[in-house]
């Protein structure tokens, strides 16, 4: 009874691995679950193909992190570098982490953000960071207490579109 | 005397090209007098020697564009790209951006800021992003002219140092 239980468990724990090319449909279909969950399902508008090409491709933009459950991607973690003049080192950053709402609470979200720490420190990287909602207290706290510092007085700038063909045309 | 007034305004007016391995040291003194206005110029700690590869060597993590007078570099724009995994495009990262204090007013900052946003477009970048402190009020309504949006919402998580060894220790 208890191996059998042992077994059921070992079943369904997750696997966390790096992205291979098989798992594209897998993350493509997680991608639209995260702007399903967040109401911008409309704005995933990008070509898989690409996503394909700019993850596995010879000169990636991106690497990516899977969490498995019985062979099933129920979770993924997308980052890339960035760099810090100061230190002279890349930095890590986490561009979207997701797992599929049915599979929460069972601390996939905290594997998958580890993981991805544990590669910031094998490659070298200074710094790992990602952003949070200014209201979303739960998540900051979550964060804080895995050792993150959240900047008060930072914002984000961003040029897209016609706004960008225009600045970038002259 | 038209013509020499002409030559003295071509001879200052600013070159906006592409960074080499050669201009170096001349990337890291406006690195470092960058730190220098920001009373940053302690944690400039990185060593030059790999700068020099991660922004010139076979994989390099950045780019970056130098502005130019009288063979005299005065500023210079760093960036890499990021990526947008709902248009599944790269997008574009300004992480520096520096103009020596006695070259400023004459355009060079926007200059460099056109001349990314030209490599982001070449280069099929969904966006360009970069970061401001929000009490910065002139430098937010320049972006706003440019067509920045400046994101109220979002607020960067950093894990660094031993709290990063912790978190990928695991």
């Amino acid at each position: 009874m208890v191996q059998l239980l042992i077994g059921v468990l070992m079943s369904n724990s997750p696997r966390i691995r790096s992205a291979q090319l098989t798992d594209l449909d897998g993350i493509v279909a997680l991608i639209q679950a995260l702007a399903e969950y967040e109401k911008l399902r409309d704005q995933v508008t990008g070509d898989p193909e690409k996503l394909g090409l700019h993850l596995f491709g010879d000169r990636p933009f991106a690497s990516a992190l899977v969490a498995e459950v019985d062979q099933t991607l129920v979770g993924y973690a997308l980052y890339f570098f960035n760099y810090s003049t100061f230190k002279m080192q890349p930095g890590l950053y986490l561009e979207d982490l997701f797992v599929l709402p049915e599979h929460r609470r069972s601390g996939i979200g905290s594997a998958l953000i580890k993981a991805v720490a544990k590669e910031a420190v094998a490659k070298g990287c200074v710094r790992y960071e990602w952003t949070v909602l200014d209201w979303n207290q739960p998540a900051i706290e979550f964060y804080q207490k895995m050792g993150a510092e959240v900047l008060p007085d930072w914002r984000v700038c961003r040029v897209t579109g016609e706004a960008l063909r225009r600045l970038g045309g002259g």
